[in-house]
């Protein structure tokens, strides 16, 4: 099982996957080569470094095996995996841990620990794999109406598992606390896959897929969880919550629809019926390359116009594809198709006759995954630890998404571009922005920026956080979303709010009145 | 445009489609063979059978322009379309008229109706087409508070038009009113369309579309209105709501999804940007035949779930296959595929493989649309206008339609199937059900049901109402959801308040109260 490996308690993902000492040397060359000196180089955090104040509440008798006030638990969950995050674990600076960490293993459990939390007035922040980028998971309560509050950080990953396959339905019903291989390997003795790979996929849980809207990393069709979501079911402060398991309903509002993005606001989500895929018979991918990025966005545009369904239809900008290692000083697309069911020749086929028509040239042919994208594949899943190990060596290293119409795209591309290069400049003296595109839709396309920046000592979060804003305002300011598929957390938060429908924030605001009438779940977040 | 020939005001549809008196006669005859006597004929009602209760509330001056009372503006918003509407109308019972018909022409029109009917306790119906067919637009408050309220429906009909086009990302704003063949006519000059009919095209809007979250005709794919709405704009009784156009967000639980479904509970929807097509340029066809129901379901499930992604993948039981002409005593399949980038023969063909491992026979080939489909096509837009004959010749004819997984179908088709025939044998002494599929997904499917039955005078809604129930409660009682793309309105309250989680009703309340306090729109309905 994947979550037999140790997972870092401070950093992304599995502790054998760290980059060892000569690739970090290697790859401050690189970085100093390309983005100058950064702040001095800093050591991991050990366990030794952390210090956290005392519990200010203790578990009771009954829920003694369910709480831990262990230290490795509690610094553990204090936060996600942003760069913001792993740059304080380097400061050695652990804000807002939580005072206790639960661990039930029954829906039951999560039923008592939310009655005792609200007996004793604790907030509960329900956790996942942890993974998120957007301080979704920290105990940081000082934009609520009681910053001082006790806090528990409910960790589901003992509610895991593939509970029942429906093959004919071709769905099943998986504990919210199963990691995506876990669950994966579950049901490949079925021949059947939930084909949903966010970059977190080895990271991150089923439940927080479904709490934070997750996005697989198919490029266009039904990628994202929602679509993938059968029925869910939730204990709420005021009750246990189930949809049925339905195919499509007409039947008022939906109801998963308002789980689905609830960040653990309006319940704790126990389990799920997902739709599954057969696995792919069938694979054909090829890259093309684009001399200016104009051409490159029309191409997918018409790709994802046409029909066709690509499963990958990723643009790199020149920045990416170089950091990539697929091109050099040109952008790339990557064309993948695959089919369970039919052959996909075809499609690929008619895919490159429209990019070409767009003065895009294709690459190398092998017929299955080209050289290029599986290069891009390789760095999508070492792209966390290369952050990771950035902040080591004193670098502002992190994305940011959003997503727009085609229409809105060259004003909010250039908008944001401007912004971040500007802000750079003024924070950190130089650095750079890439984008690529991750999914396509026939009105528009979610855009993904990679920001490198020289640090200084101390103030690499504040330095992000700079960049940050003013990537956020430049992306509202356009007509963009705060995030794509990243979640709203913390971090997003003030965006959010100046993005929804103002009377939608009232309607949600109303309904977790209702549902959590004490304000324990998550307390800040999308309030 | 569409809108200016003449609607029935008590019936489905255009006047000059009503069925001419020697096809009602043959009609007579056909049922009168196959069903047995119905009740003697009734004349279809005119305006001078008409009676109604003078109005409890009066326009104020600054209003009036907006506000009728006109004896037909009443009627003609007092029902639906559904078939119990039709035979309240043919029984001359006019049960819940609306006091007033407002018609708005702009937004501030609606924000103005809105603060005079709060200011004066009067309820608000919105009301787009007119043609749902659950109860979703009659003033009928019994079952509400405050019954004796008076009420007036708001008729969105002159908020028309396509506003502005998109045609970099494809997407229209189009106002609520707007029926769909008037914004399909706006759009053609773009080389764009909606491609989205539900039966009800010609006669219903896009705001009706997207509170009641109407079902288009593909049977696969984004055919559902939730899918298409990039944006939507709305007016509450507490402000007006407008969400980005967004091709997907991952920014909290979506404010669209709140509003699709909605049924005007929660506010008045304006305007919406849809997302749109290339009209279709490739197309292939077949029809199917099958000796087994239990095979050709078989045969649409993997279809399904092949990723072929067919346009229509429709099933007719041997019952509805006779009545649409395509086959006898065989289940039929229709299959389509269409395209606006490329030739969909292959799929077609991959399609057929996979349905002819299930025994099923393909018929015909004439490469573009078969004789079965076409016949099917105008069997499907003729037969409301059927139904309201029968409704004349003294018959009970009416459909429902649920939604299931592959797993549940077979236990709830028999189930259904068996309700349904015994509560026609007890109250109507005979009938027939036929079923048709009209929607397959990867897990499910939705079954839609045809009950034709003679009737007895005077008591043809009070023995549909019978039947209805008997059909619902297996529906629920087998996991299906109570309806699939017909709404919930008044017919459906009791089944959908069952069928929904419980702490989702409370949340749907408690945003209802908070955008609504003096519960003014739609009261009743969904609460």
């Amino acid at each position: 099982m994947a979550n037999a490996r140790q997972r870092s308690w401070f950093g992304w993902g599995f502790v054998d996957e760290t980059l060892p000492p000569d690739e970090v040397e290697g790859l401050g060359s690189f970085a100093a080569a390309t983005l100058g000196a950064g702040a001095p180089p800093t050591p991991a955090p050990t366990l030794a470094d952390v210090v956290l104040a005392a519990p200010r509440v203790s578990a009771p008798p009954a829920l003694a095996g369910l709480l831990s006030e262990a230290l490795l638990d509690r610094v553990g969950h204090t936060y996600g995996k942003a760069f913001r995050d792993v740059a304080r674990a380097y400061e050695r600076r652990w804000e807002n841990p939580p005072d206790l960490v639960a661990f039930p293993t029954s829906e039951q459990d999560v039923i008592d620990l939310l009655d005792w939390a609200g007996g004793r007035g604790v907030a509960v922040i329900p956790y996942g794999g942890g993974s998120s980028v957007v301080g979704g998971v920290e105990a940081d309560l000082r934009d609520t109406t009681d910053p001082d509050r006790p806090t528990v950080s409910l960790d589901v990953t003992r509610l895991r598992g593939v509970v029942e396959v429906d093959e004919v339905s071709r769905a099943a019903l998986v504990r919210a606390g199963t990691y995506g291989p876990d669950a994966d390997a579950a049901l490949k003795p079925f021949g059947l896959s939930m084909r949903h790979y966010p970059q977190s996929y080895e990271h991150s849980t089923v439940g927080g897929w479904i709490a934070t809207r997750a996005g697989g990393h198919f490029a266009t069709g039904p990628t994202h969880i929602d679509d993938l979501v059968e029925s869910i079911r939730a204990v709420t402060p005021t009750g246990v919550w189930e949809s049925r398991r339905l195919p499509s309903s007409g039947a008022g509002p939906s109801p998963d629809r308002a789980l689905l993005g609830s960040e653990g606001t309006l319940g704790v989500i126990t389990q799920a019926w997902l739709r599954l895929h057969r696995r792919p018979q069938f694979r054909a991918s090829r890259a093309v390359a684009f001399d200016d990025l104009g051409s490159a966005f029309t191409a997918a545009r018409l790709v994802a116009q046409s029909g066709l369904g690509p499963a990958n239809c990723r643009l790199l900008d020149p920045v990416e594809a170089r950091s990539a290692g697929v091109a050099d000083g040109r952008c790339v697309l990557l064309l993948g198709f695959e089919s369970a069911d039919h052959p996909v020749d075809a499609a690929l086929a008619r895919a490159l006759q429209i990019v070409q028509d767009c003065a895009g040239r294709p690459q190398g042919d092998d017929g299955t995954r080209s050289d290029a994208t599986a290069g891009w594949r390789q760095a999508f899943l070492r792209a966390p630890y290369l952050r990771d190990a950035m902040v080591g060596l004193g670098y502002v290293a992190e994305t940011f998404e959003t997503a727009c119409t085609w229409g809105d795209l060259p004003a909010l591309h250039d908008a944001v571009t401007r912004a971040v290069t500007s802000v750079l400049h003024e924070v950190c003296g130089g650095g750079q922005v890439g984008m690529r595109v991750t999914h396509v839709y026939a009105d528009g396309l979610a855009p993904y920026y990679t920001v490198l920046a020289p640090g200084r000592a101390g103030s690499l979060v504040s330095m992000w956080d700079e960049v940050k804003a003013a990537a956020s305002q430049a992306i509202l300011g356009a007509g963009g979303t705060v995030t794509h598929h990243h979640g709203v957390g913390r971090v997003h938060a003030a965006g959010y709010r100046a993005q929804r429908p103002e009377p939608f924030g009232r309607a949600l605001r109303a309904a977790k009145s209702e549902l959590d009438p004490d304000g324990l779940l998550n307390p800040g977040v999308l309030s």
